[in-house]
C-alpha cells in the first residue's frame, strides 16, 4: 500500500509547539505547580531548522479542570504569571500600548474563543484622551477581525491596516487551535512570541502576522479547543496498542478485575513493542504514525473531512477560558 | 427665565433629515405607494446653508409596520428600488465592489441594527479570488467597527484605514439614529449619499464618514430606533396642545363620546393658535420649542439625562428592520 | 376639562409597594447603610385596605450603581442579609426545598431579568438523588416558564402544576417590573412575601402567584427595569414645577451661576407651591397627579401607547443585576 | 481478550431506528425523490421482539444539504407531507391541540435543536381566548423544559405535568439525537410516533414520554447532530476494511491513480471478506462491530468518555434544521 497523498493539505491550523518537540528534552524546561504543568521552550535557529518551528519563545500551561473555581484561581495566576515573563523578556515597557485582537469566528463556538476573551477586556486607550485614567492603567484597544468567510476580507490585511493606522506597541492574538492529541482539547493554554499564521495560509509568508510582518512584538495565546477527525482515530490505534499490552501484563492482577474499565493503563509507564502492535492491528500495526494519519486522511476524505471533535460542554468550557484568559490580561496588562 | 445652557451637548448622533426640512417643501418631492411614504430631498449649496444639512440627496422610507410579512415585503421592494435609484444617480457601476459597515453596539439592542444587518449579507469578496461566482455577483465584503467605548478605537479611523488597504469603489454604512419624534421610531428608513457623522464628534470634520474623508461615495442607511427623554416630553406638550384644541372644538360632538381617548384628534388638521397653549400650559406654553428642549435638557440633567425611549417589542422590531435591510441590500447589490 | 377615561387599563404590571406607601411613615422603617437605603414595610389588614396593597412584608433596597464593582458587593451583601431576615420571618427551614422561577421574556432585554438570574443559579435538586452533595446545600431546582404570548400558556398554570408535581417548601419568583418613577428604574431591588400578579391579570384572582394559590410561601424579588411614556412626562412635570421654584428662590445665588443646569435644585428641600405650578403649566399646572396621567393616557395613546423608557445601558445593567440576584441567593439559599 | 464490561452504560440516548433495521428490508419502504431518501418501517409487535424497537411507526428522511436553498425547500415539502401522512394515519383531527416540546440544552451548541426549532413556532392557544383567528389556525402551544442538569427536575414529570394541566389532544417533541454513524450527522430527520426516552433514563419505563404514559399520541421529531468517538473509531475501522479492498481490487487501474484520495471507494459495491479485516487490522480486525465498540469503550473511558464529534459548521447547520422543522411544523400543523 502506497500513499502519494499531499500531506500540506492536512495541515493544522496551528499546531501546539509543545506537540512538535515532545522529544527535545534538553531545550525545554519543565515544571509541575499544584497539578499545573508549565513548559518553557526556546527555540533557537538550530532547533528551528530541526522542527519546523519558528525561533522564539514557547510557554505552555497544561491543566485538568477550569471549571472548579479553586482550580480556575491557581491557572489564572500562573498564566499571569507566565504572560508577565514573556513581556519582561521582550522588554516590553509598562506604558507601552497593546492592542489585543481576538480571532476566529463568534458564531462557531469551538471557533469563538478570541471573540469571547474581548468581551472581558478593560479597554483604556479612548480614555487616555480624556486623562480619566490613573497610573495603574496601560493604554489597551481591541480589534475583533472576524474570519474572512464572513467579511471577505483577509485577516491578516485587516491587522496590518489597523496596526498601521494605530500604531500599537505590541498586539497580543487569541485564537482557538486545533490539537493533535485528544488529552489537551480545553486543557492547555499555549503562549509565544512568534505571532500567529491564521486561516489556511500555511506556505504563505504574506499572511503571517508576526514581528517579521508588522515590526512590533506580537505574542499569541492560543488554546486547542477541536481535534479532528484524524487525530482521535489515531490517537485511539494508539491507545489500543497500550492497553493490549497493559491488559497481556495484567491478565491476572486480581485488582484490575475489581476496576472497571482498566482505568490505570494510560497511566502506567508500559514498555511497548512493535511486535504486539502488529498482532493487535496487522498491516494497521505496521505503520509509522504519520503513515497512519496519510491512510486515515485517504479514508476519510470522501465521508467529508471537515469532522471535528469537541467535548460535550464545549459551550461552558470555551466561557469559563475565555473569562480566565481576558481577566487574566487585565492583571498582566494593567496594574490592578 | 433664562436659559444659558450651551445646547451643543444636546445634539443628538444623527438627525434625520426629513425633520430639519418638513417646511421647505419646494425642494422635496413626496409620493405615497400602499401606505409607504417617499420622500425625496435634494439639498443643493443654497438649501445646505439654510438648514444645516450637508448638501446631497435624502430619501426617506416611511411605514406602518413591518412584522407583518405582506407589509415587509412592499417595504422591502420600495427600498430596493429607491437604493437602487441613488446607485445610478452616483454613477456607480454594476461591477463596481462594495463596503458595508454595521455601525453601533451589537451589545446594547437598539444600538445594534447595524452589526445585525451585517449578518444578512451575501459576502463574495474572497470568492472572487477563486473565481467561483457567477456574473450576477458584486464584490461585496463587510466590517463591524465596534464603537469606541468597546473597542478604544475612534471608528472613523477603523473604517478609512480598512478602506485605504482595501480600496472598496464605494461604501454603505448602516446605523441605527435617534429620532426628534416619537412617531418615526422603527418606523422609517433613511438613505443619503451624504455619509455620516458617527459618535459625538459633531462639529469635528476629522470625524466624518463622506466622500470628502474617503475619496469614495458613501451612501448612509439609518433608522430612527430611539427617542430621548426630552423629545418624549416635548412632542407630548404639542400634543396635549392639539388635544386641547380638539376637545374644546369636538366638545359636543356625539361621535366622540362613543369613541374612547379620542384617537382621531392626531388625524385632524386642527388650527392651533398660542393663546390655547398658553391657557393650558402656562410659562411653558410660551416658549418656543426650542426654549422648550432647552428646559427640559436643564430639568432633567440632574436624574440622569440618558434615557432612551424604544417599543417594548425593541429586541423583535430591530431584528425584522437589520433583516429587511439585509436582504433588501442583497437584492439591490447582486443581481439575484 | 373633564375626564372619564377608565384608569384601569392603565394600570401597570406591578407597582413597587414603596410608591404606594411613601406618605405612611408610621409603618415603614428605614435606615441607610453606605449609601444604600433599606426600607421595611409590614402592611396589616388595616393598611392593606388603606393602600390597596396585599397583606405581608415589603423590603426595599435602593442603591446608586452596581457597575461599579464595590457598590455591587455591599449590595448584594445587604440583599443576602435581607433575605435571610424574610426566610427567618416566614420559619422556611435551612432545608426546605425551593423552586425559583425567572419570569418575563428572555428575547426582550429590559424583560429579561428572571430568565438571565435563573442562568446564575446554582442547582442541586437533581443532585440529591444521588447523595453527592455536603450538607451546606439546600434542594434548589429552576424553572423558565415563558410569557403567554410566546408559549401560548397561561404563566400561573405552568407554575402551579409545577408545584403540584414537585411539591417544593417554597418559591422565589424573579421578575422585571415597571416603575411609577424614572428615578428609581435599575436601581432598586424590591422583596415581599406577597406573591405577585403576572401579566395583565390584575383583578383576576385565578392568575395570582402566592401562599392563596400555591399553599406554600412565595417569596418575589423585582427590579424596576422599565418606566413608560406616561410616567417620564408625568415626572418631568413635576420637576418642571420644582425647578421652577428652584430658581425664582435661587436666581441670584453666584454658585449657581459656576453650576451648569442646576445640578442641585433636586437635592434641597424646597416648599413647593399650587400658585407657582399653575404659572408654569395654565391648566395643566391644576391637575392633580392622578389627572395628569389620565390626561396623557389620553392624550399618547393614539401614538401607540406600548412606549417604554430604559437607560441607554440597559443590556449591561440588566446583566450586572441578574448576577447581583443569582449570586445573592445561592449565599442565601445554600450555606457557601 | 475478553470484555465483560457492562454495555448499558454505554448505551446512547436515542437511536436513530433505521439503523437497528436496515437489515431486515421486508417492512420497510423505500423511495427516492430528488436525490431525498424517504424510509418508511413499521414495527409490529412481532419484529419489535427481534431488534428491541418499539411497535409503532418510523419515517426517516436522509438528504444532503439544507445549506442549500432550493434543496431546503425540497426537504421542507416532504417534511410536512410525511408529517402530515402520520398525523392522518394516527387520526388527529385538524382541530386537534397540539403542544410542541423542544428538548435539550439551549446552551449547547449540538443539543440546542428542540429549543431552536421552538422559537420558529406559530403560538395561537392563547389567541383561541380572544376568538381572533381564522380557521386556518390550530391551537398551538410550546414548552422548553430544559434538560435536568440546569433546571433539577426530571424533565418527563415537567412534560407529564404541563399535559396534566393543560390537556393538549397530542404533543409533538422536537431533539437533537445522537447518531450511530457519522454519515448521517445532521443530514437525517426521523419521524415516530413512539414518543422517547429522554436523557440516561434507559430501561426506567417512568422516564419514558409516550402514549403508554402520557395516554395522547406523542409523535418524536429527531436529527441526529452528533456521534461520539467510539462510533467514529469504529466507522474508520470499517472504512479501512473497504478502503484496503477497494486498493487491492483497483490497485492498476488508472483511473484511480488520477483521482486524489481514491473518493470513489465508498460509492462502489465491493464485496467484503473476512480474510482482508484481518490481515489489515491483525486481532482488531476479527471482532465482530459490538466487540470493537466494548473494547473501544474500555480503551476511551480513562481519557474521558464525553468527547462528541460534530461539523465544523455545526452552529450554522443546527440553525438551518431547526428553522425547516419549526417552518415544516407550522405549515403541517396551521392550514397556512
Amino acid at each position: 500500500m502506497k500513499h502519494s497523498v499531499d500531506l500540506s493539505k492536512y495541515q493544522i491550523r496551528t499546531d501546539l509547539a509543545i506537540e512538535s518537540i515532545k522529544d527535545i528534552k534538553n531545550i525545554s524546561k519543565e515544571k509541575i505547580e499544584e497539578n499545573i504543568k508549565i513548559t518553557n521552550v526556546v527555540v533557537d535557529d538550530k532547533v528551528s531548522s530541526l522542527i519546523n518551528k519558528k525561533k522564539g519563545n514557547y510557554i505552555t500551561i497544561e491543566f485538568d479542570d477550569v471549571t472548579d473555581s479553586s482550580n480556575y484561581e491557581k491557572v489564572k495566576k500562573v498564566f499571569v504569571r507566565e504572560l508577565n515573563n514573556l513581556l519582561n523578556l521582550l522588554k516590553i515597557d509598562k506604558k507601552a500600548s497593546c492592542l489585543i485582537i481576538g480571532l476566529g469566528n463568534s458564531k462557531s463556538t469551538p471557533d469563538s474563543l478570541g471573540p469571547l476573551t474581548i468581551n472581558n477586556i478593560i479597554v483604556t486607550n479612548h480614555l487616555f484622551e480624556l486623562d480619566e485614567l490613573s497610573d495603574e492603567y496601560r493604554r489597551v484597544s481591541v480589534l475583533v477581525p472576524g474570519v474572512m468567510g464572513q467579511t471577505g476580507l483577509e485577516t491578516s490585511d485587516v491587522i496590518s491596516s489597523i496596526v498601521d493606522k494605530f500604531k500599537p506597541d505590541f498586539i497580543i492574538l487569541i485564537d482557538a487551535l486545533a490539537s493533535q492529541s485528544i488529552e489537551r482539547v480545553n486543557k492547555t493554554i499555549q503562549m509565544t512570541d512568534t505571532g500567529i499564521h491564521p486561516g489556511s495560509g500555511i506556505g504563505n509568508s504574506r499572511k503571517e502576522i508576526s514581528y517579521e510582518t508588522l515590526n512590533i512584538p506580537c505574542i499569541a495565546i492560543g488554546v486547542p479547543t477541536v481535534v479532528d477527525a484524524i487525530t482521535i482515530v489515531s490517537d485511539t490505534i494508539n491507545y489500543m496498542h497500550k492497553h493490549y499490552t497493559y491488559s497481556k501484563l495484567n491478565i491476572n492482577n486480581p485488582l484490575n478485575k475489581l476496576m472497571a474499565y482498566s482505568p490505570n493503563y494510560l497511566k502506567e509507564k508500559i514498555e511497548l513493542n512493535k511486535k504486539d502492535k502488529e498482532t493487535l492491528l496487522g498491516i494497521v500495526g505496521t505503520l509509522e504514525e504519520e503513515e497512519i494519519k496519510q491512510l486515515l486522511f485517504e479514508v476519510l476524505s470522501p465521508i467529508g473531512y471537515n469532522m471535528m471533535v469537541t467535548p460535550k460542554e464545549v459551550d461552558f468550557l470555551i466561557e469559563k477560558l475565555s473569562n480566565l484568559i481576558g481577566n487574566g490580561l487585565n492583571e498582566a496588562l494593567h496594574n490592578i
